[in-house]
């Protein structure tokens, strides 16, 4: 609707891409609905995935030994993170929905996005003890994770060689998501889009655009241990 | 015991934290015993975890429509992977057991570790359809991931708000080290060390030492759902 802000954390290598184009469907189909949507094209802005000392500016609070949790917290109150985070942070406290596009790596995000986590969700900004699951400092918002598999459904069923594909989820979506109060709305998978015809690659795109009309009047899945491995 | 090869993938940028002791520990009580021991400190190597064009030297397969995981396999089959890529790949190679020793970032590995897997386990080399699981390249090795939690015991108890520790080593130990063929050891966890007194920490490393002796003689854990999920 109107007014709604969306943040589009993206990473594909390659514009043509599956995932390029269903980045490029949300920001139309939104846009379209009148909301406001902001992109992080992780690789073509070539985020920093490393968690390291360069993300605090200035004068760390204990220079004998370097604790990356202790420190960001710190510079995140002081205000002395790294312009990059603090530009992440930004569009996040805006967001009302966050969507994350990305190609399923290795059971899990890419590394780029997940540096993105690492590095954005600092405590005092996304959650501080004991503000955390449902009482997390990102509460009221949504998420949503989209991606692309290399496995087929079948690999992915319950019985399948790859296990259910909720098992990969619960770490995404509960761990990071829930952890910092933040509602999940069911995931959009894409399975093994390499291995199938062009037609059923259009319609997957369809599909997404579809879901997109009605997106905001989903409710977020129930996100406890029984939704994953009931 | 004499011969025998390990592999420590290391993500800590702080040598005097437990995970640096827990490093420090495996090389010299591995090496005590005779084996050989290579470790891979991510952060001192400032290693590289975004998955880029920068990975293949030379021209592409499909310099049209970039996929990474198309143009790893070429390349590594050309053998004109980047020369970062080639190294850690030698060193999995020749290691009888692979340790990952890091602490939990967001119910996984820190991103610099993500970028590792994504990076360095390329089809052809570690996998290649339909060698994986059970047949995957890289059968014959052992890997154990030793870690340290923010989170208490208790959070990751089975009914505690984290849910089992054992839900978020799915994508880890089944979704990585089982697709490739490694047989994996029971993981190595160290809950909370920033929570506990000094004392405790000790009796932490001391623990890790005592494993490490007979580690040998460890059977691995069966890597199937009912091993997580149960």
């Amino acid at each position: 609707p109107p007014g709604r802000k969306v943040l589009i954390v993206y990473a594909h290598q390659e514009p043509k891409s599956l995932n390029g184009s269903l980045k490029r469907i949300a920001v139309e189909e939104l846009s379209k609905q009148g909301c406001s949507v902001t992109v992080s094209d992780l690789y073509a802005m070539q985020f920093e995935p490393r968690a390291t000392r360069n993300d605090i500016v200035g004068s760390l609070h204990n220079s004998e030994e370097f604790n990356y949790g202790v420190e960001t917290w710190e510079a995140y109150k002081r205000g002395s993170l790294s312009t990059d985070v603090i530009e992440e942070q930004k569009k996040v406290q805006e967001a009302d929905l966050l969507i994350f596009q990305f190609p399923l790596y290795w059971f899990s995000m890419p590394a780029i996005m997940k540096g993105w986590m690492d590095r954005v969700l600092v405590q005092g900004f996304a959650h501080e003890f004991p503000n955390c699951y449902d009482s997390g400092l990102l509460k009221n918002k949504l998420a949503l994770f989209s991606f692309t598999t290399g496995g087929s459904r079948e690999m992915y069923a319950k019985e399948g060689i790859s296990g259910d594909i909720r098992y990969l989820l619960w770490p995404m979506q509960h761990g990071i998501m829930h952890f910092c109060g933040v509602k999940v709305l069911a995931p959009h998978i894409c399975f093994s889009p390499e291995y199938v015809s062009e037609e059923k690659r259009k319609e997957m795109l369809i599909a997404w655009a579809q879901r997109l009309k009605t997106l905001w009047k989903e409710e977020p899945i129930n996100c406890s241990p029984e939704w994953y491995f009931k």
